[in-house]
């Protein structure tokens, strides 16, 4: 149950929609999801997200854009939200992932989970091995 | 300033010593890092974590050592945890991780918490055309 | 799905009527919603939470009231808490908030959300500028 | 670097006194630790807080000091609040536990943290067997 | 609405068979909960997670099960962790907990998210007399 | 000790230092902190983070500079952003906040953070009242 009203396309402004356009192009897609719905309720913010969006997880730079979804996935399982996992998992399959992929991220997700807080709750010093460049 | 007494490889059982070599024969290593030496106050904690942590990140599998450890650093950068993105940037350098990589993967990790957010913030229902097999 | 029953006005003893009658006096509202009637489960919580929501979200102090309830629902949407979010939404909205008020406060979320992941990933240290008084 | 000018006993006004006074009688103590020292700088958050905690981990009710210390600990480990890591650890030393429970506690508490990822990155449903009485 | 096809003790394969008895009866139930049989989509994390939880969870050591349970329960509540908090909740009840004990744990639990975000907010450092050994 | 050198004034391309000196124009200051200049290390994502945070943290919209800055607080102490804490304290001052606004900030966070987990502990369900509009 959203906070706001979804807009649609056909009760949306120009500016909505041309984001709303370039989304559906650029995805080769023929419908919006959700959560730009939601977020052309404040069209700045539907068009500051969308570009980022656009812009890191598109093509280009050395991460494959398999990899990018399944460090999106990581991230989004660690911070156990729901819509994200289920978009970016249907992303990812598109991109390659299948079952079998998907039970190696959710087994290094769930073990970093885990030694992290092995680290953390023995409160262990870094290594002055492992210290970066400054 | 750990919460209990690190165990140096020298005041070790045969038990943590066991362990302790097969993290060096494995990893081609002459050193044992902190982690390690504070789970060895609790030997079978060592063993267990160990042992998971040698399969999960070893190789075999579909997703390369590289991949699995930018998705470990993913995880411990969301749950802020310092002992552990110093040890696993030095493990995805020693992997190949260079500057770049490191960039693009802190903007997907940024990018994906900003929309994890909007998501929950808006509470937005989960698409139908995203839902799982069951 | 509430892991206690929950207990109703009707069924409550004299503690939590008390407690009860006082919510819903300050409040200038006739009915409880559920997070009372689960912390009735255990009456001394519900006391003790109810005297610090009291205090801590009433009239005084220096913040406003709108912007008490902005701060709390940051945090309740960092914090992924269904709840909480949309029963303080509905409490931002008596106190002022429209669309895009929420659609704003959205923006600050998720792009703090976004930077403290940026600051954590990179591990920077604070700028001496910026320490505080000690 | 705390954010605000620690308030010391010597400094402190009468409301703030007698909170740090009845810390002292309670926990048969001569000195008060850094965190009322912090929330002495708004002595109705120093009142309020201390008599939470006094109330919540105090004697009485069924769980006994220690394990409420453990739960404390588990707590503070999973969000990784290194002062009160540090804190708790102290205060439940002083109740009983040795290296041996903290190595078992850490153990139960980064498993937890394992497997709740487990079941939030497979997003599994709950199943009817354990729904709760409503 | 889980990622994955759930694996039914029907169609498992042996060495999935062999988990799902082994946890059948080391529980003294009849029935397998989700959670395994989504781990069950790939049979090396389902092996290695139940090994772990039966030798963590399991008798022996210093903690006794209800209290392992308790702490389980906490950091699945402080993670919102809804399967967990759901399975935990049962099992703890198995195990002796009622409405009581599940108010006063609870009531820690809130009490430390409280004073953890205290701590932190405040950026308070750790008294010297709370450090540990190194 | 972060995981990258920081790139400084002198040293930067003409990419990176058109950023630099619109970040010191904009807010009226003659030095850069350090969040951007690891962002540096990445030009790319320097340039957006730096226009994101300069549209939704700037003048303009419905909520005031001074507010937008609580509730980046109130996000980073939910967090645990030490590096945010301190940079974004610093800009609440310079925006107005004294002690007491601070000790009022923390107070509601703190008390959000309680909440929140005593609603997710129980698992209560949103009253139909709340419900959004869709």
């Amino acid at each position: 149950m959203a906070l706001a009203k979804l807009v649609e396309y056909a009760e949306a402004g120009p500016e909505v929609r041309a984001v709303f356009d370039d989304i559906m192009a650029t995805r080769k897609v023929d419908w919006i999801n959700n959560i730009w719905k939601a977020l052309a309720v404040h069209p700045p913010t539907l068009a500051r997200v969308w570009s980022q969006v656009k812009e890191v997880m598109g093509p280009g730079g050395r991460l494959d854009p398999l990899t990018k979804e399944l460090i999106y996935l990581a991230v989004s399982m660690t911070n156990n939200c729901e819509y994200c996992i289920h978009s970016h998992t249907a992303a990812a399959r598109k991109k390659g992932m299948d079952d079998e992929i998907l039970g190696e991220l959710i087994g290094v997700v769930a073990l970093a989970n885990q030694t992290n807080r092995l680290a953390i709750g023995y409160q262990i010093d870094v290594d002055p091995q492992f210290k970066g460049p400054q």
